[in-house]
This record gives structure tokens, C-alpha cells and sequence, in this order.
């Protein structure tokens, strides 16, 4: 669905059936040391979030971030969601104030968002010491802002924040917070772990109590109220405890991709998902949709620039592979009694370390990805698997560079393209006595190679000399290559490898392309990152060529 | 207490009372891909476990694994044990052969271990697929292995492999392998979730299950069965799936330290004991011992060379870190609301974090953690965090450059240090007609800021743009600041921001720099790589003189 800024007030969207999974990677995910997302960066990891399945994707605090304001208004014409509904979080009405008169309430509304999570004070010793107001006011904040929110039309979630220190404090009061939010028409109240300090038993004692002391009370009415949780990982229980919580009858999680988060994080979102899906029998998400989450995980990691941790659970590259030995030939027999889950479901491979035969047998499946059948090419997998540990040792990844693999394979293959050839380049930046920085590259090359009668030299400025280099090789390219002008270089990775040798470190470099109908990945590497990237520009204008049948 | 070659046969060591910390950082921690322990290695990770406290040291497995062979050899002259008792893992004996003739068996004898952990097949799947034997003859030597070793005055304890997947297929069989094991000897019985699959609901049911066939049962006597758990990450549940067994009653938990392991990773040693210690009231080790768990965490991930997460529950750089500006006020009048334990109980730290998101009361706060008292300078603290959000929002990033933001905080105070100044600078890099890339830098400066007389100008070459400026910029200072030689830029991370503008983007360098007694991190932003890089190489020198007392 689409979110629009104008939706019909007086008539909250319908309620979105069955269990919620809650992403709110956007939000509080972001609240991650060193993790700092653009607007681009928001938009392209929620259609991301939207692609999993999910059902919520939370986009942030509008009016108290100024980047989360501009996110809600840009995604209005550019998110185009199949699945998800996209909730705006912010806080209860400040003390003391009409709810149609605090103007971060006003920003919620002005979000557009359909749904608006708020987040309500739930433990006492919060209300008295942090927002310096009495018990009553805290509840009276909660119903007003709900009334004031759910009267517009929206649908709105309370998170109950340090809701299990408060109740394991005075559990009477947190009760009444909870309580005072579904009466005044929360669709769900979510019960957070904000120190993240629970362990397991605790959630199940917590949360049975309050069911009882709900059950028992009046300020409820006749619908149940619908409980919400929303774990971190201090104890080191965050999935744990979430899974805990649905035992015991709350059937919306929230959580972040990767487990991203302040802290120790949050609760992995696409671990519970697994978790609840394939181990406790709940269908969140469509199966292809799950088994798209291993390149979602790492995608997401790509763009926020925080890689999926080798041992994640499920998604990471370690999750399926087994140190050869002891256990291979057993594995060949049947990998089933090795693995608590088949990897396919979730779109990961059972990987054999030092392992030759597992080497090539990834390779033929990736050659198959890309529309070549290796099937008894044993000399050709042979070769490449060699070439691959071999660039791997030296710092590439073809993980994410499946354009620079193909290439090697095809070079592999006899079938390598040669368009251009290079001479030689220059690049250089000089700070100037008055401060200013100037950048330029030059390229000597034959636009065809081999054909002296193409040779040029072009000169280029730039911003930086990466730029510089790239305007420069294009201008070379362009007489020869004219759809180079679709082409774009969109988005550029670096990676410090061995970093402990300070700047006389490898560093790895990851270009994505895309135009004229294309969208690919090349890597290079080198000591010298600029040449590393040129490796990258290389195999990209190399790869596009060759795609586009020139 | 010291591991002797030449125990007194028939004799057991006395059984070590109360509840089981049992560490396997040592043999199966190093199934961890990428992680190989030298026998100095595991000496020295001994001897930090033992300073933790744990109740047993699972070393290796002795007569398969070289190293683990030399390792006890090694450890009864050379390790003193305090508080740990010295286990040796190993198989039962194989089928078909009788114990007495097993070398791999006699190898566990060899070893000196006063405990013995035997591993035994549990699930009838692997029995009959993997061992390729029948149920009664994996029977006979789980018995035959455990009555060797008990009768030779060993300690033993059973790691039931596979034993939650077994009990699932079949209860029955899975169950007489622990009461063999029990009826023949062994001290404790260590359910393991080999594949790491399990949710705790289903931990819970499994043991309930296990101990009622257990007492059901005539095999296995008048003395209660003594259980163990051994779980993985692979549902992201390790830790919880240990407390959870712990609440169903049992008392011996295995684990490594920092959650390393095959795949996903064993259930995190620390982890848990705090958990158990801190949360769920088991004295396991003294408070002196936990709260030197922080630092022997990272003392092991040292050792290992893979560090502590930074997200690592309790031990974790970030594990008490807060970014958000929103609780840095309520932070400053009461920090135990705001965390689910005294950092200090596991000797780490609250730390605040200066983001965009923070406002004048976490700069403060900020302050006080860099010994600058800035309480009620109101002036100075609105200035500072209206330069942290402009700077933030052109891309510089305080979170971990805590030098940049101090020498910001200088700065405002009208303390800034100057001690050199940087006329110009140049950066080439050459690819040259023969395929070789060349790399050089000029800088030319004052040492001595506004003294003529100290100006120089250096030329250096380089593996990269980078690397070349430094290498440049060193020289031209040495002679002025001999101290220079001692500072060594270790670490180097590039993070390409606004990513989607191609090559045309802004670029963001942190730097970590060492010596001399010092360790900090400065950043550096800028369209061109290199003049970012130079800019937070210039901020390290500048602050690193500083700090010196130059």
C-alpha cells in the first residue's frame, strides 16, 4: 500500500489481521552506535523491509528528527508498499499541555503516517524522575494522546516503555498504564524491555501477571486488550525472550533487521521471524519471501554500512558451515541430522570450510544463478575455485560482486570481452596555499583495443580522485562507447582490510552500476584505494558492454 | 590446583560441589571458523578462565588433535590452576573394539585430565547413519567407556551429542543413553543441542519429559542423574535455552567465552554467568571475579585475535553506551534507570555517545567523561551542540572519534592547540605504461606554526594516497616533535556517505591512533577521500601533541 499524507480523518485504516511483525530497524535500530542512515538510505532499506514481508516497518521520530520528517514526506510519493503500513513513532503529550497544542504531537499528524506508535512512560519511578510529573498526568497524557490521535483516523500502538522494571516495581501502576491506553483505543500495547535486562521466566511471570490483573480489572471493557513486545539484547535474551512472550499470548513482536540497535541491540527481526515460522509453526511471511532473507539481511548490511555478523543465526555466512572433518563424510550422507533447519529456507547454503569439493560444487550453483550450466566442467570448476580462494586470500568478495564473478568466469571460459585498453593514468589532488583543494585525473587508452587509431588522452576534474578518474575514462570511452552515457556509477563501498596496519592497509572497493536496463556489482582491491576503485570502474564499464551486446 | 600426569589410580577427584560453570572456549570455541590457538595460546586462555573462575577447563581433545595432545602435556608442568579443574574431551570407544584396546581412549588416559568428557552418540539416526552400529552396541559403549575411565580413578562426565534432536525422534532410545551413562558412572550427563535448533519452550518440555522417564526408569538407581546443557546460537536462543534448562534444574552449563563456536557459536560463557550471578541469584564466582569479566573477555578475544563485539552483552564496548539526547537529561539525575545493571558489577562502563540526536545534556555529560566540568555553562554548551549537529549533518561523526569532538570542545573554550600549520599538500598516483602504480605525496608546512624559520617541504612515496601524505607529513615534523616516532596510525575506516551519488560523494575517514601511552580516534569528512583522511591525521597529531604536553 502507499502511505498518503491526506488520509480521511474520523476513520483509522483497518486493522491489520493476524500477528504483527514490527520492524523498527528505521527507528530504533538506528539508534546503533555508528549507525547513521540517510533519507535515501531509509527509503531503500524499507522497500527492503516491505520485500521480507513485513507488517510494520517504522519510520522514524517526525518533529523530532529533522531527517524522520523529511523520510515520512518523501515516502509519501516515493515508497510504493505491497505489505507493510508505515508507523510514525513519537512521544505521549508533554505535561501540563492540551494535546491539540503540542506541537510534536502535530508532527505525527502532519507525517501522514496511517499508523503512530506512541511511546507512553509505564514505570513510575520514569514518570516522577524523568518527566517530573505526577501519576495522574502521566495517564491522562496517555488517553489524551490516544483519544486526540485515533479521533484523526489514525491507528495507533502504545509502547510501554520500561514497562517490566516498572511492573516488577510497582506492577499495580504499570497495569493502569497499560489498561488506560487500550481503553482509549490503543490496537495494541507493547510491553518493552527498554534496559533489556529480562530473562526468559520473568517475561512468562510478567507477563501471565498482568494478563491476570487486566482480566481482573474494569478500566478494560469487553475487547482483549492486544499485547505487544519489544525486547533488547542486555541479557543476551532478546530473541529468546520475545519468543517467550508469544508462549505466552502476545502475537506482535518488534525487532531490527541484523539486531541493530543501542546497546546490544534489539532483537533480531529476521531471527524471530525464522524462529516463529520454522520452530513455533506461526506463517508470517510467504515462503519465498523467507527465503529471501539471507540477501535482504546482508543487503540492508550493505546499505547502513554494518555487515551481517558471520554468526548470525540464519543469515550469516558461518550459520550453515561446518569445519571439514570429523563430520564430512557424514554430512554428505545426510546434511538433515547436521542442520537444525535446511539453509535453502531461508536463502543461506551449508558451506564446507577447506574443502575443495565444496568450492566447486558453490561455484557451479552460482554459474547456474547467472545462466551458465558447469554440470562436468570439472577442469573449468577446478580452475576457477582455485582463482577464487586465491582472490579471495588477496581481499576480493564476490559475495556482493556478482558481476566482477562473472567475469572471471568468463575469462575462465575463453569468452572473456576486451573493449578498451588502458595506457595509463594519473591522478592527483593538491591543497592549494589558499586553502582550496584541486582534483584531476588523466587517461591515456584505445577506446578499442588494439587499434592505435582509437587512442586518446582526456583530462578531467573532480571532486575527489576517484571522480576525476571516472569523468576522465568515460570522456576516452564515450565517441566509441555512446551508451556509457546511460550508465551511471551509483553507489560506492569501501572497506579497510587488515585494518591494523593503519593507512598502509588493503583496501576493497564495491561499485554498483546501473542503467540502460542494468543493475550490477564489481570489486577491486589494492593497497592504493584509488586504484582499487578503478579496478571496480574497469570491470564495470567492461561488464555493461558486454551485457549490452556491443 | 595443579593437573598431574600421574593420578592415584581407582580414586576419582573428589566431585566439585554445587552448580557447573564448565568453559569450552579451548576445544569446542576453536571449531569457530577462522580462530587457531597455538598451545601458547590455550595456556594463556586457561589461565584468564581460571581468573574468572570457572568450575572446569575443557582443554582438547588429546590423542585426535596434536596440538590438544601437546597442550596437556604442557599444562600439567606449566599451569597453575586455582580455582578450575582440567577436562579432556573425547569419544566413547569405537564399535566392535574393546575399551582397554582403544588408542584414542588411552589418549584421554595419557592426557593427565583428572575430569574426562566422553562424547556419545544420543540419537538413534546418528547411531545407525553416522557410527554405522546398532542401538545396543552404542549402549555397550557408552558403559565399556565410562567404567574404564571411572575404574582408572577418573572423573567423567558425558556429553550426550545431539541429544534434544534425538529425543524428539525417539524418546525412548535417547533416554537409555543418559541412564547408561549415569548407571555406569558418570558424574553429569551434558544434554547437547548439537545443531542448535532448539526454542526454550521446547528445552523446558524435553528435560521435564527426560527427568520423568528418568525416575520412571529402574536402570538408573537410588542416586538422582545429574544433567548438563550444551547449547548453540543457531535459533539465536543459546544463552536462554541454558537458563531455561537451569530453571528445569539443572546445574552444569557449557559454554565459551565471547559465544565463539562452530556456525553460530556456543551459548556465551560470561554471558551466562552473569546472567545466572546477576539476574538469577546462583553465586557462582566472587564479585571480584565478575567484574574482571569485561576485561577478560577482551584479554581471550586478544588472544584469539577475534575481537568482543562491541554490541556483546555486559563485556561489549557499547553494552552500556547511550546515544539518544532524549534520556541524556533523566541519565545525568539517576544513571540506574536507564540500565539493567551497574556496569562496574562486570568492570565495564556507562559511556554517553555524541551524536545529532544529542543534545546539551549529553555533551555535558560528554564533557565530564573527557574531565571537563562544563555544569552550568550554558553559553558554551549551546554553542557546542549547535557545531556537533551542523558538523553531523556535513557528516562528521563524534560517536567514536572522541579526540576530534575534545579538540572541538578546546576549541570553543578558546584552548585550541596550534602547533603546526600545513601550507599545501599534493597527492599523485601514477599508473604507469608497465602495469606499475606509483604513489607520491609533497607537504609543505611549519612546524612551528607562524615561525618561518621552521618550514620545510618532504616528499614520501606510498602504498596509497594516503599512506604517501602521512608518511610526508611525519617527516616534516619529526625534527620538531621527536615523540612523533612513537605515534602510529593503527586503524583506518572509510565509510562512504550518501552513497547513491556514485563516485561524486562525501566520504567520512576515522582514524585510530596508538602510542606513547595514547589510543584514540579522530574523523575526517570531505568529497575527496584523501582530503578527509588528511584531515583527521592532522586532528590526530594535533591532539596526540597535545595530550603529550608538547
Amino acid at each position: 500500500m502507499t502511505t498518503t499524507p491526506a488520509l480521511p480523518e474520523t476513520s483509522a485504516p483497518a486493522a491489520i489481521p493476524g500477528f504483527h511483525l514490527y520492524d523498527t530497524t528505521l527507528r530504533d535500530g538506528s539508534q546503533q552506535e555508528g549507525l547513521t542512515l540517510s533519507v535515501a538510505d531509509k527509503l531503500a532499506v524499507a522497500r527492503l523491509l516491505d520485500e521480507l514481508g513485513v507488517t510494520y516497518i517504522e519510520g522514524g521520530w517526525p518533529g523530532a528528527v529533522p531527517r524522520d520528517t523529511e523520510f515520512f514526506a518523501r515516502a509519501a510519493g516515493e515508497l510504493e508498499l505491497r505489505h507493510a503500513r508505515l508507523a510514525a513513532f513519537g512521544a505521549t503529550r508533554k505535561a501540563g499541555v492540551a494535546v491539540a497544542d503540542d506541537p510534536q504531537v502535530q508532527a505525527l499528524v502532519d507525517s501522514g503516517a496511517p499508523t503512530i506508535t506512541l511511546v507512553a512512560k509505564s514505570d513510575l519511578r520514569h514518570v516522577t524522575g524523568a518527566l517530573r510529573t505526577t501519576a495522574e498526568e502521566n495517564l491522562a497524557m496517555v488517553r489524551d494522546t490516544v483519544e486526540h490521535l485515533v479521533a484523526l483516523g489514525r491507528e495507533v500502538f502504545v509502547d510501554a516503555e520500561h514497562f517490566f522494571d516498572g511492573f516488577l516495581h510497582d506492577p499495580a501502576y504499570t497495569t493502569s498504564v497499560v489498561a488506560a491506553a487500550h481503553a482509549a483505543g490503543a490496537r495494541a500495547v507493547v510491553l518493552c524491555d527498554t534496559n533489556g535486562g529480562m530473562v526468559p521466566h520473568q517475561v512468562t511471570e510478567i507477563v501471565e501477571d498482568l494478563r491476570a490483573r487486566l482480566d481482573a480489572g474494569s478500566a478494560v471493557g469487553d475487547a482483549p486488550v492486544r499485547l505487544g513486545v519489544h525486547t533488547h539484547n542486555d541479557s543476551g535474551c532478546a530473541v529468546a525472550n520475545a519468543l517467550t512472550a508469544v508462549r505466552a499470548g502476545i502475537d506482535h513482536v518488534q525487532g531490527c533487521v541484523n539486531g541493530y540497535g543501542e546497546r546490544t541491540g534489539n532483537a533480531d527481526l529476521v531471527t524471530m521471524l525464522a524462529d516463529l515460522q520454522l520452530k513455533m509453526g506461526l506463517e508470517l511471511v510467504p515462503e519465498a519471501a523467507l527465503e529471501d532473507s539471507t540477501r535482504i539481511a546482508h543487503a540492508i548490511g550493505e546499505i547502513v554500512n554494518m555487515p551481517v555478523s558471520p554468526r548470525s543465526p540464519y543469515v550469516g555466512q558461518s550459520a550453515f558451515a561446518h569445519k571439514a572433518g570429523l563430520h564430512a563424510s557424514a554430512i554428505r550422507v545426510d546434511p538433515d541430522l547436521y542442520q537444525h533447519i535446511d539453509p535453502r529456507e531461508v536463502g543461506n547454503d551449508m558451506r564446507m570450510i577447506i574443502s575443495d569439493m565444496a568450492g566447486r560444487a558453490s561455484i557451479e550453483l552460482k554459474g547456474r544463478e547467472l545462466g551458465f550450466d558447469l554440470t562436468g566442467e570439472k577442469n573449468l570448476l577446478a580452475r576457477l575455485a582455485t582463482t577464487v580462494k586465491q582472490r579471495e586470500a588477496a581481499g576480493y568478495s564476490y559475495e556482493a560482486a556478482d558481476a566482477s564473478f562473472e567475469l572471471l568466469l568468463l575469462d575462465e571460459m575463453g569468452r572473456v570481452p576486451r573493449f578498451f585498453s588502458v595506457e595509463s593514468w594519473r591522478a592527483t589532488s593538491h591543497l592549494l596555499r589558499d586553502g582550496s583543494l584541486e582534483t584531476e585525473a588523466t587517461v591515456r587508452l584505445l577506446a578499442r583495443a588494439d587499434d592505435p587509431s582509437s587512442r586518446s588522452v582526456t583530462i578531467a576534474e573532480g571532486n575527489g580522485p576517484v571522480n576525476a578518474l571516472d569523468t576522465a575514462l568515460r570522456r576516452g570511452l564515450l565517441e566509441t562507447y555512446p551508451q556509457i552515457d546511460e550508465l551511471e556509477l551509483q553507489d560506492f563501498k569501501v572497506r579497510i582490510l587488515d585494518s591494523h596496519h593503519g593507512t598502509d592497509a588493503t583496501t576493497r572497493v564495491l561499485v554498483r552500476t546501473g542503467g540502460a536496463g542494468l543493475e550490477f556489482h564489481t570489486v577491486g582491491v589494492g593497497t592504493n584505494i584509488i586504484d582499487a576503485a578503478w579496478e571496480a570502474i574497469v570491470d564495470a564499464y567492461t561488464y555493461a558492454f558486454h551485457k549490452l551486446g556491443i
